[in-house]
């Protein structure tokens, strides 16, 4: 089925703002509150939110099979759950609802009075309920950077690096939309040259750039998804911010990885971004280094070029950029992290999420996360207000924005944006 | 409020067997698959399962504060969610409806007909949705042996283990219920003395002895559970089979933990057996060999005695029992897994399942894993069929078993019997 979504000329009869992430040629999709505290689903075209549980109950979906609640859902997972196909009908029809000759909802004020938001009615929720969170670490500069710092620069990917996709399990519980507020983690550090652990809040908060991919129903318990089919399942991508407690991931780590340094809080940009409208964005990935084995191997431009950028700003102060890097630089494209989750039979479920790892690029002012842009505190980080930062303190808030563009579209994530609160301080006589 | 169905002196009007793992005094919790494919909440008494949900249709639990539809669900997690009140007064109740003095639903014979039902009418189901899964290390004989084979005798535990209860995430997707068989999973190894990884069966498939809490919802993001209250969140426990694929591990899990080697599939017991019930078994913990610091600090018995073992069985085959161990061995309990989990604020959701990690006893004939109980293959462990395992064959059965025993009483957790069949192979021409 073509994906007329992606059609380059179509203009809206919306009023977009110019450069917008959110063209016609987008239509992401969203789980958002209404002004009338109804959830529902939707997309965005410009700064208007749209609400499909509405455009569906108007009728405006006919002769695509859903289910009458489909959108009025709280999560996007039975969406997700329908498959490629539903996705394309449904993305396919919206672009032609809003396209400027379309006329019917155009031209009727009560509906669109139903199904229009703009931004400041809405309030964006988790777009999935995340089954399984689990974070891949595919940069290879990432892993290099890390490497020199922490074991030895000559040696700094382990021999495993180069012929698998090395990723672990993160916590789901923890991931939160753009805007919700995270406090400082505290726990046990070992400071340096001590031989007891401390308890206190962590000093060394940082972020890491990355994407996250969101799965449909993949496959049963015991069967492997082959590399050709693993983008079939793959319903689109969100930008990602892994937070990370250095100081207690360093104590905590060995032998069984990140736990309590990683699992009080993921940031997820809220509208995903469908892999249909990133078509025109593929890539070539870096030249494998080593032979891959066979179920590793793909052909094709299986990488995305994203432009993405983090900014620092301090309370009541101005943004700094302090990263610009992009999703291409991934050494492990998506299809081979889920070809390469599932070999051993592990099932893929609608709504899990699959996290890039930090996406360092190639230069300095390109890696993904204060860790390596102060080089473990060596190097701060100056900011516009004249502040320098080694890692991310209290009250800061930490903006990660994605997007792509080439002559005739640019097609973007908007952006997540959290803010570091002070370590949780327990209310006198809490009665909990 | 008194655990009533914990009165020791309790005797039912339904026949039960002779030193069941389900007297009376248990009354555990599951999901299951009725001989009319209705799906229910039920409880189990001697070899009856119950179905709540007709129960409560049919008023027995009038006076209890219930949503209409709360057993008629496919998993637990909207009654956990209840919280712990509500637990008690269930359980109470269905010791009060079936206790002898009883005669209410005794002498009402088309009530019986529609509650009771024997085991094999019945199909159990996974009793809870898992939103997240973590796995601990806790027994500091099995991290011993671990870093007695791998590691440094001398340093066999690393600097953290006697500071914090080491954990990491691991995959909810592939949990499964007792009796749902296994593929023995393919994928990368390093053999002994090779550059190369090769494409392969794991050689090495082993079963981990392990038992897992499954909690109610706990606490907001950002907001720690203090220790003493930990238990408050604790609804019950299964035994739980943690697979793992030791060659696989050996080689992806530098530098972030397990993944592939463990992701494959872990095997619950389907009767979630309450904290309430396991009360009379509580017991001291191991005396802490360090200091601990104050959030890991507890007092009172927050471990439990439950007898555990495992047996292998070989396709047409006899059991034999290869170990024989026991959860009060965990040198981190509950309430401090818990604590720690939480104490950067991570939150907890109703239906997440923490695994104790494998319970190793002091002596060889207790270990927790054919990696230790056949110290890595050099001591093979010898089956009644006269065949010997390093590891798990294809084909074989592991079948683990728990229970409390007192003079007054056995509360027990049935059984997680899971067979390990050949490496999947797709169907020639498979359409998907």
């Amino acid at each position: 089925m073509p994906i007329t979504a992606n059609d380059p000329k179509r203009k809206t009869w919306l009023d977009t703002p110019e450069n917008t992430d959110f063209p016609i040629q987008n239509i992401p999709f969203g789980v958002f509150l209404t002004r009338d505290d109804i959830i529902t689903i939707g997309t965005r075209i410009g700064d208007y939110a749209i609400d499909l549980g509405a455009l569906h109950q108007l009728g405006y979906f006919e002769g695509i099979p859903l289910t009458d609640d489909i959108f009025l859902q709280d999560s996007l997972n039975d969406f997700i759950s329908d498959g490629k196909k539903t996705w394309r009908l449904v993305r396919n029809r919206i672009a032609e609802i809003f396209d400027t000759k379309n006329e019917k909802l155009k031209n009727n004020q009560d509906h669109r009075n139903i199904v229009l938001f703009t931004l400041d009615e809405i309030e964006m929720q988790l777009p999935v309920q995340v089954g399984d969170y689990t974070d891949f670490y595919s940069s290879k500069e990432h892993a290099t950077n890390v490497g020199t710092m922490f074991r030895d620069p000559e040696n700094a990917l382990l021999p495993n690096w180069l012929h698998i996709p090395v990723g672990y399990h993160g916590r789901s519980s923890s991931i939160i939309p753009s805007g919700i507020p995270v406090h400082r983690p505290q726990g046990q550090t070992l400071p340096a040259g001590a031989k007891e652990p401390v308890f206190g809040p962590s000093k060394l908060v940082d972020f890491e750039l990355e994407m996250a991919f969101i799965t449909t129903d993949a496959n049963p318990l015991g069967e492997p998804i082959p590399i050709d089919e693993a983008e079939e399942y793959i319903f689109g991508l969100v930008l990602f911010n892994d937070w990370s407690a250095r100081d207690i991931q360093k104590w905590e780590y060995v032998p069984l990885g990140p736990f309590l340094a990683k699992n009080f809080a993921s940031s997820v940009s809220p509208w995903i971004v469908t892999l249909d409208a990133l078509e025109p964005f593929r890539t070539e990935s870096p030249k494998p280094e080593k032979e891959l084995l066979p179920y590793l191997q793909f052909s094709g431009k299986k990488s995305f070029d994203i432009k993405l950028e983090v900014s620092l700003k301090p309370e009541n102060g101005e943004e700094t950029t302090v990263t610009r890097s992009n999703f291409k630089y991934m050494y492990w494209n998506m299809s081979q992290q889920l070809a390469h989750h599932t070999i051993n039979g592990c099932p893929v479920n609608s709504g899990d999420m699959m996290g890039s790892g930090t996406i360092s690029g190639p230069t300095p002012d390109s890696y993904g996360s204060m860790l390596e842009l102060s080089w473990r505190g060596e190097k701060p980080v100056k900011l516009k207000d004249g502040s320098e930062r080694k890692f991310i303190e209290d009250n800061d808030t930490v903006i990660m924005r994605g997007y792509c563009e080439s002559q005739d579209r640019r097609i973007g994530f908007g952006e997540v944006s959290t803010k570091l609160l002070p370590v949780f301080q327990p209310k006198k006589n809490n009665s909990r």
